[in-house]
């Protein structure tokens, strides 16, 4: 058959299968956003819209990939957490990064007119690169996570400061920028309650803390622990499936949240003993 | 600062680099399309809409991504080549297929209302996963393209016999199936003739040889030659995006569209002597 | 310089540091060593000389390489334990799979004199390939070394069997191998114990467990816990540069072993609360 | 069976299996080569004892591998050139950069007492970690080789200047470093014939290009051209095997050398038309 005498290529595919028994980070990052927020006009520091859409796609995400315990969003970064038993798509870690990032960018275009009723899509359309990255245990994991939400504080305590000294204070953005530089958090604290009265305890919590997306398996028995049967398999599939998708905007670093919600970090058995 | 001490997490990012000067092939495969063409209703064996929604997306993506040579496309996959120089996003291999799935779906959903007036999109919206492949010669990666070219004629023939058949023949998909098993291009093409006066060398071009985008630069010198100058490497990005994307549906297995074409195969030049 | 239009061919080296935070096993296994065993007249089922220059030369490794916290040995095979901390060679793979190897290499072909005194080496000498395996966790890699040690005493029981239904029982090792096919446990005992007087469980320790090499630091604080000065990381150096190298053939699957020399499974601390 | 429920780890052992159809470079380096040739007093700027001992281990390990083409060395390191056909070991890295540097390194202690008779080992014995590299075209594999010998050229016109300012000149190391440091070519050419009468170009060849190893195929056919009967492979196998070894000391850089024995960089022809 003709097509066999070029099908010795396909042996240039290699097999991105990620380790065994490691936590999946993947991790989407809007490209070229500074352009395309300017472009739509987002409000600063924050743009409710903007962040009610990437919590709106993540959610759909998490509802067409069962495996999928838990992600964090905050700007225009979104990280989904899979288990180490995860098998979606043998691991691969090229299968796991499309597959999340396409799903991610066809939701968020088309929820755009939801959220941004008077913004028609321009090209270049918005857009997520995606990748990878492995967590070979759960303390690992939940650092990684406290990094992302200890990022968002940081960066919003900035940003709400900057552009309230821009947009209330009328300075410049190079002078803005130039007096925050080397400001410790208090520093921020305290222009942003003496020049604007702004107590920043009280921002949005979703500005302060981001989101985190869950399934809610509170009432069932905790999953991924022994090596199951098909059916039972099958059973905690449809148990996800029909879970409630939470969307929260709490604190994520200290053990609290956790150890409310045990079955988020399960880690699997050991097999022997 | 409370950030720096989960930063520590970052170093389980890998450096994804693909190997330097070869050529890069990043294709991405349509997600579940059985059931989602079974959904829109698409006319057998080829929607003609659907592959001019292929084609449009496809020609969008080497719009915004210069770097890209030529693309190939049948069915609902399609494969983008990166020329052996290119440095883009660091030639990691994350990065270039989250980059090329996402703009592609993000196309084609945007896209899809043009083609499909009557059939507005339902979940799950259409996705697409992508994977990065090697290959370290210019015959090879022609090998490549002769494989995925070779591959859509073959389905073609079958897929246009086995729609004859049941559409036109009356006969159940698995009689036609049946039928078919073994049978050879010939058995095919008398199968079409016989029964239902089908000539199958007059089916549209593009049902059997799929289509190749690229760029129209027979006017200009030829690229990738020798390391270049800040200002030559720009005004050469310039050149290739003012070029004329080009989509045709003509053989890419003989010799003959390499040789009308010459700068779409050009490899670095070696660096000494 | 003459040198540097060559020296692009470097970009091709490809950075092959393993995952942080993984145990990471290099495991050497001897190439063709049963034609090397039956040039050299190795007894049957054990060639107690050739175990002791095993345990010899894989004690020297531990010598020389003071970042590995644990080596287990049975046959032709040796694994060696780094812990998740250790950063010799960057963690690079190949700097690590070929520095264990050679040395172990090294040392069997220097050291065979002292053991096998009157079978002076011939080529093809004797040499071992290696490999890296990272493991997550602690219970993952204490499997891995359960699996070894399990691998060990199934094959020492059949291969005493083996030889004595051969050496004492005359019969071809055709007809002892089709005679053990497809026995348990307890029918070898048996056949030991009835036909030959044998009883397995006196056997020796080091043919039914194999070997595990250690470092005794019994009397010092444990290490691996928090990041370190650098006046700290050397002082636990001579620590261990002094400690006694301990061989030992003991049971590795239970827990005993383990909870008698905690510094040997020492995670590295959460870096954070 | 106990074994069984451990063996699970097994799937964390990744398949390292080099890109197919590239160039494959195992380069081995000797390991802590200053303090081991300080101790076993190597004459400077070139030990003639130590390269023969390199070239002879180096001819073994092509004798023993017949699937080397190349091998080239210089100072304590050798790179052995794979094809692009090899299927050794499945190409996989591990496999292949273990078995050349520990056969390698057994050679290399084994030979010593004939090369050093006067001067036993002591410990740490010699050893060498290896790397595999991979070259995706001939003309790169070819200026990766030229690297090697520019790089084999400037040291050994460096040293020799260096050693003849202290040896015969009585500077010291650091004096002569100093007056070295940003000098040419022509530069250390003229102090070497006004201050010492010696002309650089009278050196012994082995120490201004290194050493060349290959089998000399020149009565045979060329291989590797098309894919093989079992038959056929096994002949060409035999024929490499009888071919003599050759080492030599000559340019590689220039096209002579290549032209004059064409079957050592062979690629294989493309398997279509």
């Amino acid at each position: 058959m003709a097509n066999s005498e070029y099908e010795y290529v396909r042996k240039h595919e290699t097999w991105d299968a990620l380790a065994p028994e490691n936590w999946i980070v993947v991790r989407i990052d809007g490209r070229g956003f500074s352009k395309f927020t300017a472009k739509h006009n987002f409000t600063k520091p924050n743009d409710k819209r903007a962040i009610d859409l990437m919590n709106s796609a993540a959610t759909e995400v998490l509802r067409q990939l069962v495996d999928i315990t838990l992600a964090y969003g905050q700007s225009d970064e979104y990280s989904f957490i899979f288990p180490p038993t995860t098998t979606l798509f043998d691991r691969r870690a090229s299968k796991l990064a499309t597959t999340v990032a396409t799903l991610f960018t066809a939701e968020y275009v088309m929820q755009w007119p939801t959220f941004f009723p008077d913004s028609p899509l321009t090209r270049p359309f918005p857009t997520f690169d995606g990748r990878c990255v492995l967590y070979p245990r759960r303390e690992i994991l939940r650092d990684y996570l406290s990094w992302r939400q200890a990022d968002c504080h940081i960066n919003n305590l900035y940003n709400t400061t900057f552009w309230a000294m821009v947009l209330q204070g009328g300075q410049s953005g190079t002078e803005a920028e130039l007096e925050l530089k080397g400001t410790l958090a208090a520093d921020k604290n305290e222009i942003l309650f003496k020049r604007f009265g702004i107590n920043y305890n009280n921002e949005l919590e979703v500005y302060k803390k981001g989101s985190v997306v869950y399934r809610d398996l509170s009432s069932s028995i905790p999953s991924a622990e022994e090596p199951q049967s098909r059916t039972q398999a099958d059973k905690e599939r449809k148990k996800k499936q029909k879970a409630t998708l939470m969307v929260e905007h709490v604190d994520i670093i200290k053990d609290a949240f956790w150890e409310a919600r045990p079955w988020l970090l399960a880690e699997k058995a050991r097999k022997s003993r």
